[in-house]
C-alpha cells in the first residue's frame, strides 16, 4: 500500500457538491487546501502561530482559509464548510473546542520549552464559527483514521476495518482508535491520545505536557531534536541522514526510538485487540522503508493470541493523509 | 463504595425466573455458585484442574456445577442458563471458545512456569454446551466490567457510566473495557488484556505469555511470589504482612507494583479517555486499603486534561465482583 498514488476523483465526488476547506492544525505549521469536483488545491502552509494573543492560531486559520480559496480561484463565500483536523487534547469551552495542546500552549507544561506564550488554551471552533456557516473540528488522528477508513490503508474488501488504528509519528504522536466498528471518543473526545503512555523508565526526557519519559517525550520529531541535538543531531533529518551513512551512534539512538515506538503500537494491539494499525506523520513518512521493519520486529511474537492476526502497514493516503483527514470531516 | 453489602435482592431478579450457573474459571481457583430467586448461594470452589487432558477443566466445571445445583437443593435440569466468566486469551475453534491463557496452559509460554500439562489450548465452551442447553463465555474482566456496570460501581444516577474499566489484579491482571457506552471486544473478543501492556524496562521477570517485563510479569498475584520468593516473601500475603510490620523492603516492593499498577492504570485513561476505573480482584482487595491511594497517586498530575476528570475507585461489588460477573452475563 506504500506509495499509492491517491487522485481525488475516486473518492466519487459528485458533479455540483459545493467546494470545501480542509484545515491541518499541527504543532508545526497549519495547511489549508480546498476541496471540490477538481480535486484538492489551493494548497497553502505556514508555521503554527504560538504567539499574541489566544485567538493568533483561529485567525491564522481563517487568514489561511482566504488565501487557499484566493488560489483556488473561488470566493470564500462559496464553501460549503470547513473540516479541520487539529493535534490535541482539547478542552471544551460553551461547547467548543479549544486546544489544549502542549506542542502550542505554552502555559501547560510550566517550564523547559520555550514556547512564547503563556496560554493554557487557544482558540479554535468559535471564531470559526463566526467566520464560516459549517465547521467540523476533530482531532487529527481521528479525522485521519476515518480518512484511512473510508479511501486509504484501513479498508479490506472495500470495506472499513472493524477494529484498527492510524498512528501518526510527527512533531508529536497521535492516534486515532477504531473498535468493533466504531471511532473511539470517550469523555471529552480525547480516546486516542496514546502519545501520552508509559512504554519505558527512561526519565531523561520532558514532554510538552509535564511527563517524564513518554512516548511523545521520547521519540516525537520535537523530541528528538532535544535528546539529540547535544550528540550532533540537530532533528529527525540529521538523525537518519547520519543512519544512512553508516553513523553507528545515529543507528542506536534510531533502534532505541523504534523499540518505544513498537512498544506503543503493541500496547494498542493488547488493549484493543486490533486487525491492522496504519502509520503516517512526517517522521515516519520519510523514512518509513527503514522504520517499518523495526516496528514490526517489536511487535511480532510477542502474545500471538493478540498479534499475530494485526499488521501493521504504512498510510495508504501517503503524505496527504492530514489533507484528506480534514477532508473525511465534511464530506 | 468500598465495602458495600450488594444482596442479589436488589437486582429486582423476577418471581419464577429458572435458576442459572455462575462460573468463575480463574488462573487459581474455580468457582461456582447458583443465582435464583433466593439469591446467590450453593457456592463451591476447587483449584483450577491443570493436568490430565485437554478437556479436563472443561468437566471439572461440569462436576462443579453439579455440586453447586446439589448443595443449592436444586436439580442440574432447572438451570436456565450457564454463564461463564473465564480468564483469557481465547481462541475460537469451530466458533467455540478454548482458553490460550498463560496461566493454565503450559504448552504457551514454552519453558520456566513448571506447569503439569503442555496444553496450547485448554476446551471450554464446546463441552459445556453439550451438557446444558444455553452457555455463554466471556472473559472475566468483561463480565465483572458488566456486572459494575449494572449493580456496582461503574454507574452513576443509576445508570451505567459510558467510559470506565475494571481492572483485577489477582493471580493475573486482567480488564474490560467500555467506551462512548460500548463494551470493546476487538478482533477475537480480547480486548482488553491489557495486562500485558509493557509499561516499565524491568526485564527480570517472564510472564506466562512469554513477555518479559509486561505487566502482570512485574506485579500479578503469581508474580510476586516468583519475583520475591527469595527475598523471604514467599507470596503476597507475605509479602503484605512484612510490609504492615514496617519491614523496609517489603515498602520499596510493594510501591513499586503500585508504580507498575498505576502506570496501566494511567495508559489506559489516556488511551480510552476514561471517567472511571473500577478495581478488584485477590491481591487488591484485601490490601485495597493500602493500595488505593498509591495507585491514585500514580495517575494524579499526569497529563490533567485526560486523567482530571478520572477516578480510580474499588469494586461496588466486592469480593463477589467475579460471581456477579458470570451471573451478568446471563441475566
Amino acid at each position: 500500500m506504500i506509495d499509492k498514488h491517491f487522485p481525488v476523483g475516486s473518492m466519487n465526488w459528485p458533479d455540483g457538491t459545493a467546494p470545501v476547506a480542509c484545515v491541518d492544525v499541527g504543532g508545526t505549521k497549519v495547511a489549508v487546501s480546498i476541496a471540490d469536483t477538481q480535486g484538492l488545491r489551493g494548497r497553502v502552509a505556514e508555521p503554527t502561530i504560538k504567539q499574541g494573543e489566544r485567538g493568533a492560531l483561529a485567525l491564522q486559520v481563517i487568514r489561511l482559509i482566504g488565501q487557499s480559496c484566493e488560489s483556488a480561484g473561488i470566493g470564500t463565500d462559496s464553501l460549503a464548510a470547513v473540516g479541520v483536523a487539529s493535534c490535541g487534547p482539547f478542552a471544551l469551552h460553551r461547547g467548543m473546542v479549544e486546544l489544549a495542546a502542549p506542542n502550542i500552549c505554552g502555559g501547560l507544561a510550566g517550564q523547559g520549552r520555550g514556547l512564547p506564550n503563556g496560554w493554557l488554551t487557544a482558540l479554535l471552533e468559535e471564531p470559526l464559527r463566526l467566520a464560516f456557516p459549517a465547521v467540523r473540528v476533530e482531532n487529527d488522528g481521528i479525522a485521519a483514521l476515518e480518512a484511512e477508513r473510508r479511501w486509504g490503508a484501513l479498508q479490506l474488501n472495500g470495506l472499513p476495518l472493524a477494529n484498527c488504528a492510524y498512528v501518526t509519528w510527527s512533531t508529536g504522536i497521535g492516534m486515532g482508535l477504531c473498535v468493533d466498528g466504531r471511532v473511539l471518543r470517550g469523555k471529552n473526545g480525547n480516546a486516542g491520545h496514546a502519545g501520552h503512555l508509559f512504554v519505558s523508565d527512561n526519565d531523561e526526557a520532558l514532554c510538552g505536557c509535564g511527563n517524564v519519559g513518554d512516548v511523545e517525550a521520547l521519540v516525537a520529531g520535537n523530541a528528538i531534536a532535544r535528546r539529540f541535538g547535544q550528540v550532533g543531531f540537530a532533528d529527525s533529518a540529521a538523525l537518519f541522514a547520519a543512519h544512512y551513512a553508516g553513523d553507528a551512534l545515529a543507528k542506536v539512538i534510531v533502534d532505541e526510538l523504534c523499540r518505544v515506538m513498537g512498544r506503543a503500537l503493541y500496547n494498542l494491539i493488547v488493549t484493543l485487540d486490533l486487525q491492522r494499525i496504519s502509520i503516517g506523520g512526517s517522521v515516519y513518512w520519510h523514512h518509513r522503508e527503514l522504520l517499518l521493519p523495526k516496528l514490526r520486529s517489536g511487535v511480532q511474537g510477542k502474545l500471538p493470541a493478540l498479534t499475530d492476526g494485526c499488521e501493521l502497514v504504512s498510510a495508504g493516503l501517503g503524505a496527504q493523509v492530514g489533507d484528506f483527514g480534514a477532508l473525511a470531516l465534511v464530506v
